[in-house]
């Protein structure tokens, strides 16, 4: 079975699934197709006929249905294989990833994106359009509540959603990951949240 | 078993659960507790004590555990009664599922409430706080284009994820109900997603 992900290597959310399918071991299922981001190719007509949101990943079925998305593509993924659960075994399990999930996309990965993508020169002007600083600025100081809050969260747990490794994780984790890109520095007082991202670092799916 | 849902009535995010809560036919297993967000009751301390987001509605199960975002609600009330399925019952149809009400939320609900709470009043100076009306404008030309995009999915299929009824279309649905209060109209032409609509709201959970 070969299922296809549209993708640029190293970009945030294209890193969240990559981080999904190496704690799923099924690199083997999949085929990584490469999308120019930087030469503005996911805005382009033939990759929108995959997903008419122009962001990457994109994950294609073996019968042609595509997925975005990296919630969407993380709980198709999550089916695979029974070894590791991303997002949760029972209701209550469940409920709680996609709610710190939802978190940790709202309040940091999306936050630094929008910092990125509207008060930094991003990926230029040419694929950024329409820019509005005062906004990037706005959500770059949720970002860093954010991080606050998850800091006091990993003070009284192991992981973003509990005591079990999820997608919350990787969510999060791309989020720093972002943030350093983008220079958005993780405050020096949010050591939970560092001491995390530390142990999160050395999971096979990422250390790799 | 009673859980509890916090909540204003009639705002959009309580409307998702609310039509969730008459779709399962739960309703006997709910407690509603009102918040005044009028008030701002939902930013104090003892709600942020429930969910430091600061959002309705929350659902408080029996042991305790709260679950904020519309999404991870969802997700636990659907597995509550077995009729009817909200999330979707194979990998492919909760991809989908997950996917497109991922979008009608960016898309549309998040959109017109980015553009409700940035560009007019929005609840009031003193609850809003921070507003960016250039940036509320922006996403109001987004919601529009996700009207246009809801209006091509519903011209090849009955529902916003396929040929059944699911969050995807509540989150849409909520979102239309949001741009009519925020005085955002839906683009004459597109005739599918009115139609959509029509159908929609004779579903008893939104009728009655």
């Amino acid at each position: 079975m070969t299922m296809k992900v549209y993708e640029h290597e190293g970009f945030p959310n294209p890193a969240r699934v990559r981080i999904a399918i190496a704690e799923k071991a099924v690199e083997d299922q999949i085929e990584f197709v490469a999308v120019d981001v930087m030469a503005g190719d996911h805005k382009k007509a033939d990759f929108l006929k995959l997903n008419p949101s122009g962001t990457v990943p994109v994950l294609e079925l073996e019968d042609g249905t595509t997925i975005a998305e990296c919630t969407a593509i993380t709980e198709y993924l999550d089916t695979l294989s029974g070894d590791i659960s991303l997002t949760g075994r029972t209701p209550k399990e469940r409920a709680t990833i996609h709610m710190m999930q939802r978190r940790a996309e709202a309040d940091l990965l999306d936050a630094v994106g929008a910092y990125f993508h509207n008060a930094t020169p991003g990926l230029g002007a040419e694929i950024e359009g329409y820019q509005c600083s005062d906004w990037g600025y706005h959500q770059k100081s949720r970002a860093i509540k954010g991080m606050h809050y998850f800091n006091d969260v990993l003070s009284r747990q192991n992981y973003v959603a509990g005591d079990q490794f999820s997608m919350a994780d990787i969510t999060a984790f791309a989020g720093l990951a972002f943030a350093d890109f983008a220079k958005v520095d993780v405050p020096a007082e949010c050591t939970n949240l560092k001491a995390w991202r530390e142990r999160v670092s050395q999971r096979p799916s990422i250390a790799a």
